[in-house]
């Protein structure tokens, strides 16, 4: 059988946090493991010059989170990571795919149509302030997609839409030239995303800035966890560990022995919040000190990351020639 | 004083007819020779994708329209030309653009505006089957001048909207990043048209079926000439060169001796119309005969067409490169 294509677009925001990476990083890399998958990787750079209006601030995001997915453990041997900024066929497709997207289309995507539903709230013009790049948004992600013959896209549940939009734009095409110019891609919902609390409790993110970054150097790191928020209990007072944020991260990445071993000091009494956060955040470090060791090497020497890109943009750029001259052959331009 | 980059977009919609030739080529290839311009000119096959959705019709007209450019007097050698489609480098700015683009500029364009009045007159939602093709063409067409850091478009004046849509995402670019990132070029307003009237004396248009194809073979050129609408003034009555298409016509490639003696034809009376149409497709026949013959050849042996744009597109390839190059390193993505 014919492995799945499986593709994952990674947008360039800078070093990820621990959500991210027990939330999506370690899930996508799994997945990338199965058998009868082939999976991709992409750093979608040019969906982030929407937002990052500063060069220097792109290029060091662009290099943060390609170090991050290696470190977290991508093996760039055996699965493909690549910048959409490498692949230029994929703007070229995206050019393509324009000419057969209903304005309509784009006019009930979510992401814009919050962000317009925001301007009228506020008195302003439904397009205040958009800019085309938001707008067009969906077509360069089914490009991207497209461009690979994808068969899965895993996306959270947000994201579906975007997907339904490739297989809307493919099909259109398809039934245009009446053959199968285009694979329709199916989404891959991966659930709920798991939750993984941040420093107040609520969902670790950066935009409530209760994150912890991925690879701080040990002492801030310890700095970050120490900022937890608890209850008042005193040192000697029984605590519950199902009602704490020390405790929900220590589940997140400490096996089961650990796990029980720390629940019963809760239990016990005894233990104040600083030594459990202290608990945490060697066990924590614990985890995190290898990729921090190889996040920190490969930043040192950009040079080995732009290796592993340039390799894997010419890998991938041997399957978007192949499709986008077939694309350009049934359209009529090649 | 550094020459002046002029371009010129060709859209290919076959072949084009005498009003085409008269009125747009022969005055753009007038421009390109002279001496202080280095004009270039580009089929904007992508654009056409917007409205031909027939892979062969598309593939045809783009050889079409080529060929008859070379036949009526563009020299590849002194003369940029080529294929939109053959720089990709096109596409990849268009997404730069994109992310600078205001919606609200795009909501301005006429044709997307009056494409929306009309859907909204026929009691249709505003977006009705307009693609966004149609919406983001302006953004396309700032990628197709400003990658060749583009002095001077020549443009009719419903086209002067978009230059300056051009201007405007540019100056968005080098305000943000504060350098001249882009070159903002101008438009060079051809004025009004010359009027080139068609066989039934209104403005020779495809879309009245009322004008000539340029490349006709000699019979069916003749056949197409006698289908002029004149009055019913019999043979023996003197006539008015002045309210006449045949003679408006006849003006516009005869020499004035010949034109004189055709004046005083008219207003001697004794010849009828027959006469004067046959008068003119000799006339027009001698013109036309020189470039007929370039034409067929070039359509015998496409191959040729294509080895010039190819050509074209190497060296069109040498300055986008380094444009694109420029802009990729100035928002951080080089």
């Amino acid at each position: 059988m014919k492995k799945q294509i499986v593709l994952t677009g990674i947008k360039p925001t800078g070093m990820p946090h621990l959500g991210n990476c027990l939330g999506a990083i370690r899930p996508a890399l799994h997945l990338a493991e199965q058998q009868n998958c082939e999976s991709r990787f992409f750093i979608a750079d040019y969906h982030s010059l929407n937002t990052i209006r500063d060069a220097d601030t792109l290029r060091a995001y662009i290099y943060e989170v390609a170090a991050s997915w290696l470190a977290a453990g991508l093996n760039p041997d055996k699965t493909l990571i690549y910048r959409q900024s490498d692949v230029p066929e994929t703007f070229e497709l995206a050019t393509i795919l324009t000419a057969f997207t209903a304005k309509g289309l784009m006019n009930r995507a979510h992401a814009y149509k919050a962000a317009a539903a925001l301007n009228v709230e506020g008195g302003q013009p439904e397009d205040h302030q958009i800019n085309m790049g938001l707008y067009t948004y969906p077509i360069l992600m089914a490009a991207d997609i497209l461009l690979f013959d994808t068969n899965l896209v895993p996306v959270g549940k947000d994201q579906v839409q975007h997907v339904e939009m490739a297989q809307d734009i493919a099909g259109v095409i398809n039934y245009n030239y009446k053959k199968d110019v285009l694979v329709i891609p199916e989404a891959l919902t991966t659930g709920e995303m798991m939750a993984i609390p941040g420093l107040d409790g609520r969902k670790m993110s950066k935009s409530y800035d209760n994150h912890i970054p991925l690879f701080l150097p040990e002492k801030q790191l310890r700095k970050r966890i120490m900022k937890i928020v608890t209850n008042s209990q005193g040192v000697e007072e029984a605590k519950n560990p199902d009602a704490c944020t020390i405790f929900a991260l220590y589940k997140l990445i400490a096996n089961e022995s650990e796990q029980h071993a720390l629940a019963e000091r809760y239990r016990a009494g005894g233990m104040g919040w600083g030594e459990a956060k202290q608990e945490l955040f060697e066990r924590l470090n614990a985890f995190l000190s290898p990729m921090r060791e190889k996040y920190d090497a490969l930043m040192a020497d950009r040079s080995r990351i732009d290796t592993i890109l340039a390799d894997g943009a010419r890998r991938a750029r041997e399957t978007a020639q192949r499709t986008l001259s077939r694309v350009r052959k049934a359209v009529g331009i090649g």
